[in-house]
């Protein structure tokens, strides 16, 4: 298990290259045994090194969140991009749309008859260069509609001059216990009837893309053609509570140092404070969660509360309690904010930093 | 009340110029109206502009979380600076505040024994040139110390060369309903009796800091002689829904595009989804919140999930919902983790952005 290096200045994001190596081959191998794509999404790493990693893997393609992000990883070089988002474009962004299908093979998602007519508008004579996928609710309930109402907004965008090429959906409802499966099914039945729905209306449905990481690997392959995993690069606490993921598979952890150290009393827990919080942590926590993420090598501590700099880690009775100084690796709850708060991370192997890698599209919100 | 101007690109923080300059002045009003100084927490908004605005209202100085905040604000001329942290300072570190003390009065907090002794052991000849401050816990439960214990970290850090020249505290407990009142009764209980016993001892405790948005007005005066409050720049949802601003005082706020509408059924709520999630707004949501922020203008509506580029914002009966393409503003739940997802703020005035200020001390976690 990788120690802190030395030259680690905490707090701060390692990456275990080993495991992040392994990671990626294992999902690149498991999705294409079932005779799936892989289009992983980037927005969990957002560095070009770790994306090079993923298609030199066999990955079909990127999935990014915003139009930012796109063109960071086409700067980069990536030739074929998925915008998994249901866009509204104004005339700027329509703009920014046109010059990245100059570049790469873009496609966009639209949930609505109005935002596909405010995306071709403003695309203008490159309405055609770009293609549509229409987001499917599978029961997240976020955005998308229903596979009916799918047919009503491929119709509208088609009408508008856009190029429909498939439907997609993120089954976002797998991120609880005991929910994988269910989402899985539920995304294999919604893709289905809206695939044979505008299929049957004439459309030619050649892409339809699901998944996350909580499904990835329980997909149905009967009308899905992709899956748009994200956080199984570095796995996270939530994965791991989920039983996604074990340790061993977790390639991100924040490195930190006990700052404060405290037996307990009546009054106060036995605990220790790290010099990582919420802005570097981040400060994501479902219901379901047991804390504010975990700490590698001691399953039973529990990070009970976090501040902004400060992490509180509730120690478990019959194990010393760390002292002061004292490095530990905190697993975040989810690898994708954690990354977001930092401009680079250090890729570590066998207990040396090996590299520090930009996190190029950190903050690209739009 | 503010629109979003024509050229901001959503989702995107700007902060009302006018609201930002009364918060200023009022709580620098305040503070001194009651004796004591304001030694405003620049964590909050990491941006050198905002601590202009703050010194030239009377601030004594600045209060920073990290050493790298203390870089930031000394490269940009603070000349008096309160790193309120218990600092494991390692022989880096010690390097890094033996520069800053030749360019500015810096302190540090403590904690223990042990890190008093690192610190000195690191700063070696520079250890009287820079102030300690020793932490009391005054029922927060994070770092500090009993007052009895507080005598012994102080006696070792002046054993060991330090010169301790106050006491401080954080009441974040303050941070719920019903308990600003408490947390500053206890503030005042702790810090009073450690500066006693301090001072019985033949310590000079010439710095008494407390504070924080939430008591700020409640501070006790018989034995503090400081305040750090930080959030009360900007106001957020947590100070609203704790009634310690009004949606007047609000001066951040994430512009945000309504990218998906649904009136809702049976089966899924009545809601809109912005374009804003939390990788802008921030994930905080104390137990006790309403929801992951609030809707300006918009009191009644609820944002019941925040994904990484979506909020699902739950809209009241009886109100219309917002339209696709409309602009909404978020107000989060937290502002200082908000700011500190973005590299630069657009600063506005009668709806119009009239600068953009970078947000220079962001990710500076150590």
């Amino acid at each position: 298990m990788t120690s802190v290096p030395e030259d680690i200045n905490t707090p701060e994001i390692m990456i275990d290259r080993e495991v992040l190596g392994r990671n990626i081959e294992r999902m690149a191998a498991a999705v294409q045994s079932k005779g799936l794509k892989l289009r992983p999404h980037v927005k969990s790493h957002k560095v070009p090194e770790i994306a090079a990693l993923q298609l030199a893997a066999g990955a079909v393609g990127l999935t990014v969140a915003t139009i930012g992000e796109a063109e960071v990883f086409v700067g980069r070089g990536a030739t074929d991009i998925f915008i998994a988002y249901p866009l509204w474009v104004n005339p700027r962004q329509g703009q920014r749309l046109r010059l990245l299908s100059t570049r790469a093979r873009i496609a966009v998602g639209t949930d609505s008859v109005e935002a596909a007519q405010a995306l071709a508008a403003n695309l203008g004579d490159a309405a055609n260069d770009i293609e549509v996928l229409v987001e499917i609710d599978s029961g997240h309930h976020r955005s998308g509609v229903s596979p009916a109402r799918a047919l009503q907004v491929a119709r509208a965008a088609a009408g508008a001059g856009l190029r429909v090429t498939g439907i997609f959906t993120f089954p976002g409802h797998s991120y609880a216990p005991g929910m994988p499966l269910k989402a899985a099914e539920q995304e294999q039945q919604a893709l289905g009837e809206a695939s044979e729905l505008l299929a049957s209306s004439g459309f030619h449905v050649a892409r339809v893309s699901g998944g996350s990481t909580p499904t990835a690997f329980l997909t149905g392959t009967s009308s899905i053609t992709e899956v748009r995993p994200g956080v199984y690069v570095f796995g996270d606490a939530q994965q791991l509570e989920l039983e996604r993921c074990t340790m061993e598979d977790i390639a991100l952890t924040i490195a930190a140092t006990v700052v404060s150290r405290h037996e307990g009393d009546d009054l106060t827990p036995r605990r220790v404070i790290l010099d990582a919080g919420s802005k570097i942590i981040g400060g994501d926590r479902p219901a379901w969660a047991t804390g504010f993420g975990r700490v590698m090598n001691h399953p039973r501590a529990r990070i009970t509360a976090l501040s902004e700099h400060h992490a509180t880690v509730v120690w478990p009775d019959g194990s010393d309690l760390p002292s002061l100084g004292e490095l530990l690796r905190v697993i975040p709850n989810h690898v994708c904010v954690a990354i977001n708060l930092v401009d680079e991370i250090a890729l570590v192997s066998n207990g040396q930093v090996v590299d520090r890698w930009r996190v190029a599209a950190r903050g690209r919100n739009n």
